[in-house]
């Protein structure tokens, strides 16, 4: 497939948080020779073949719940995590502007406390909007923007805050009639992730879902984008403790080492963490974790934890500690741990666009349903199959391969 | 391939060292129900096709240049560094006194100060001897043992302490003829390792290296094999830190993240600290570590460093602290450190088993040569290829999947 | 004070658990020359002039709720978390039987679930008891074991598991008036700690709280020490993590440091660890120990955490995760974190002898009251004052100074 | 003794490294409120009664051997290692751009290769003159600055960067006739440090020694300062690894641990570590570290090793591992990580304004010889003593309160 001069319009839910803001700036930056593309898989020489669309193709906007601009959002993040030099903030400005404007308010429908009461979030009009108009008014955002912007394609990708745990999905998730009516309806129990799947499926978009919060998985959600021939992934990005999980944990299966205990104890200070020390929310994001680990390990006998905890202080620099307890020859106990100091959303930027890119060349193929070659980028890939990140990445390389030499109109 | 009743006749060169000790302690406890199988990777239930040889079909026996009992050496290793409990040693110890009368004086030859100056080196008679004749009485040692046991098969398991580094082979060692030559005329260069292996070769036994010492890689000892029709695998068993870095390094690849530096600092204390202590030997062993992790890597600006040192406390408590730093988006510099305490001969006992055990099936399957599908075992697999650990685990998975359903006689 | 040949009975509350069972096993091990003094804080040469009593001049007795054998304990121990060698065990043995014979039954009332559905907890009779006849009982068997082993002092010791956190102690605890008239009409909130106190008061022994759980320094029981003229002291033996902190924290204030947080997370598997597996008990713990770091880093403004988990394959050996976040220069942030990996109950043992010792030099020079100069050895001082290690030590230097020189009859 | 108004001259000797920079940034931003005085210690209140010289009468010059502007160097290290925002640049850039015009070429005479070979250094003139020569012309510098700038006092501060070690110093330092008559000869083995010394004395300027090369403690040069009625302090600056050492250190010994081994490993990758990257640069520095920890816990029996490589992507992080293995009760061995990230350069400034402020005052006092109660700032204290941290640190507090209350005219 060739790489024609195409552009795809990318509609960031959480538009102006901390990934989205490493993801203008960053490419921005690449596009004026600032900065390589360390950290983007698809930047990799392997994914030639796919023809996927380059980077200064990729047209930004979307919803955002909080008031404020980009401009100062990035100028935040610099000065208080040192996420960027002034040099950066200041050669992306104008960019920064241009999608600012492109920026429209979001919903914040069944986020709860933790989010609700996050510092400048807007007093949203939707309160007095039912679900179903809430659906109609950000799909017209997005068919907007996509229309100005003159995108080939659009891709809509979920960066905002972790949404509240819950046991299960509502009712009504389970097919697409009974979503519909209850959206009619006005029921209770819809939440913003499914809106904005929702929205945009109708608006035609591929949906990438980078947080653990319910969406495109949901069975009614499923069938809509079949229905649309769309396709979509997630769910939450593994980034930093998880993907040092999975790398590492085939090999104590590889070895026949028995994992007697595998402790984790995460602390960041970011807004995401802000919104993870409310126990719901933080709930929705250990479990993920967790049950990445327990997949890999398959013993009952393994005890683990995952903990995450706010250190104001850290901002975006999740620091993780691992303490892994393992017997090996006569049961002797041996010990592994690691500390893990990433930028959370310096992490996840390039991951994200790396999903934008393989969702859009998806599009552009005709794939539809959920996209599982990507699970790889993933805490809870969405069409389920092994955590094992180099099983994944296998799994990635050879649809790189299939897909090799094929071509699109 | 049916697993029939058969015995394998291992045959250690270090036969009271602590690889050793662990693997006669270890086969006796799992014999009698004592332990588990933990760390021994054969025992997956993946391998069952191949139709290995039972661990109570492994018969042990040895050259050993101290001097000493296997028993009292089972009981060092427990006060020193609690490496079994009394209960194992005293249930092991019939079976370790029958080895005990199976070892053999080995050599020294060429091994240098380090080594000769351990405590308890046997004035061994052989200082007087040419390589020649050390060649033929180990062989005459190996051949009788096996007779003895009545062994259906012959492995030799190099599992002593590590020769001191030498930048290049002898000239000798460049073919068979030019080996076998300076053997004859006693031509200096020669070390114990070589002489090992010849002897091995001489004496029908297939060969495994679990030390960096040179020995049936060089071109003169495959030959050897090859007109023996003998197969032989090696060298330098990766059980720690190297391990970690085979399996995380590829991670970093995946993720296109950029890794600046990769600091690995090693500290044990047991005999082959003591004989590392000495900066000969010691640049033999860093020096295999270091190619594994820029093998992966494949990035010449990647500062990488090794460094083991002796701290007599820690006994056979190898700890190593490794300092990753990368980047990632934008150029963020970011950082995983890993602390690695695992006890080295316990490590490396299981593998060792794991090895003749799969070096005993090929001998039995009639095949000759290097034994590629073993590098996963190795720092520097003598058969080249990957370091990546997961790469090396595939091919291991596809060997085995290969030779399922064939037979053996 | 010279050291004249004396018995002191030394009374263990919880003679079976871990504590006792190291203390046990460290005197016999001492007195046979089979193990040095190291961790004993009053075998450095500048406690001498206190004349303290000789190890060999402690005898042990005590109370337990759960039923077996000290002996069985000891072995437990050794072969679960490996804190003895088996030569260690067995010539202790005749010894740990000896005191095992002298162990009587303990109370466990108010001690709340987590305890007492511990394995092996007796049925214990006093639970038709009135809190006033169980302190009867209890003082009973002090009285007769002092006599029994002709004890000219005894010493009572509190190494019990942690009692459930209570917000406040019961209003009886206010004075000794009301605490005997509560005693006397059986009301309700008494808990063992209190009564093993107050049996220890009766009986004329001195009282050392190892234990967080609230005891001699409630009004009612200080009062009563005062009246009989006894020293007690505690509480929360400070032995690991706690003990790095008190003596860090000072550093970053004569540094002028501005700590921004200080996460502290702590995870252990042994008895108490499945006690404090309970929140009620964890937070009896774990509000002492943040308390001590605050007090010296008087900060308001600093975040602090203290985590403890329990991870059963550690069993007793505590690991512990600090990570520091300071500012110096500029407001430049920087990290400090430490690992502790240490053997909780041998930490604690003979910290428990040295306050033993102590507290019986006191009660033979007639010191009564709260022993202020102990304050080192404990998390929570009983008398109060600085957390910061070092200034507890000098303090005890001085008080030995001072008392250097006296003589008692 | 009342804060008068007064201005004192701080000349620099490495006026454009890593250390001036941070001290003429960080006096430029507390000048004009832009930051807090974190790290500095004679911020605290107690050293009120001190009447200490207020930062902003401290006055910068210096002398320097590389090429460039002090505010290209904080530029550099901004862009390069993050060490400021580049606010505080800008806010700092006039401040920076006047202390730059008093910048003059040093000396790097008996510096060796790897100082000779940084970038920039300039080729100076005194390769062709005699140390007498160098000596005047430094001292004329020193003096020309403190009257340009009507300094009421001067102290010359060495920053720059540590000079090959040399097992003795040569033989004319023993005193100060031979000193000058070798000086008049022009005989060899004069290095850059001693002339430095020898100038500041000269021209009446009291001298601090923050690096380890050899210069005021020198026998010769004690007698000058003494001679001339002048203070001086030294040597080498505690500001990480070293002064987590000395802090813990005296921990293990109170609580009678006995230390096995204590292995230190440092990585970074500023100027420093490029100069220690050359052994014999790297042994002076790593002997002095070695023996603070040796002196605090005494016991020959301990295993210490202290490493410091050169991983040039941290830049000026130093990076520190420090693994400790102990006995505690029954020998029981426990093992203490700490990892110590810290921005060298950042570390070391405050102190070395403190101690500035701190000799300037003696200064003024009359103070002369070596300033013992500066001992906690260095890790070889010029005059002795204990190498504990908080004995130093009482020493310092109890020179301040034997101080307050004493006034100067």
């Amino acid at each position: 497939m060739n790489s024609v001069s195409t552009r795809t319009g990318v509609w960031l839910v959480g538009a102006r948080g901390g990934i989205a803001t490493c993801v203008a700036v960053g490419l921005a930056a690449i596009k004026r020779g600032l900065a390589g593309t360390e950290g983007l898989v698809t930047a990799r020489p392997m994914f030639e073949p796919l023809g996927l669309i380059p980077l200064d193709g990729l047209v930004l906007g979307g919803h955002e719940i909080r008031t404020g601009s980009l401009r100062a959002a990035a100028d935040e993040y610099r000065t208080r995590a040192g996420l960027f030099s002034s040099e950066l903030v200041a050669a992306a400005a104008g960019e920064l502007d241009e999608i600012d404007a492109r920026i429209r308010p979001g919903t914040a429908l069944g986020c709860g406390p933790a989010i609700n009461s996050l510092d400048g979030v807007a007093g949203l009009l939707e309160t007095k909007l039912r679900p179903a108009q809430i659906v109609d008014r950000l799909a017209a955002d997005m068919r907007e923007f996509a229309a100005s912007v003159r995108a080939d394609r659009l891709v809509v990708l979920n960066v905002a805050s972790t949404e509240p745990y819950r046991a299960a999905p509502p009712d009504f998730a389970r097919d697409l009639p009974s979503f519909e009516k209850a959206l009619a309806s006005g029921a209770d129990g819809f939440t913003a992730g499914m809106l904005y799947a929702c929205a945009a499926f109708r608006a035609g978009a591929a949906y990438v879902n980078f947080t653990p919060t319910p969406a495109s998985e949901l069975p009614a959600l499923s069938e809509l984008a079949e229905k649309k021939g769309l396709p979509h992934c997630g769910k939450d990005g593994k980034t930093g403790e998880t993907l040092m999980k999975t790398a590492l944990a085939p090999m104590f299966v590889e070895r026949n080492f028995r994992v007697l205990a595998w402790e984790g104890y995460n602390i960041f200070g970011n807004r995401d963490a802000v919104v993870l020390d409310n126990p719901d929310n933080n709930l929705a994001k250990t479990s993920g974790k967790d049950a990445a680990l327990r997949g890999i390990l398959g013993d009952e006998r393994t005890h683990t934890r995952v903990r995450i905890d706010y250190t104001p202080s850290l901002d975006d620099w999740k620091t993780a500690w691992d303490f892994v307890h393992f017997q090996g020859w006569l049961g002797t106990k041996m010990i592994l741990q690691f500390i893990w100091q990433g930028c959370d959303s310096m992490l996840a930027a390039p991951l994200a666009v790396d999903l934008v890119r393989l969702t859009d060349n998806s599009l552009r193929r005709g794939e539809k349903g959920i996209l599982r070659h990507t699970a790889a980028f993933f805490k809870q890939p969405v069409g389920g199959g092994t955590h094992d990140f180099f099983a994944q990445s296998r799994a990635l390389a050879e649809y790189v391969t299939e897909r090799a030499g094929g071509t699109v109109a």
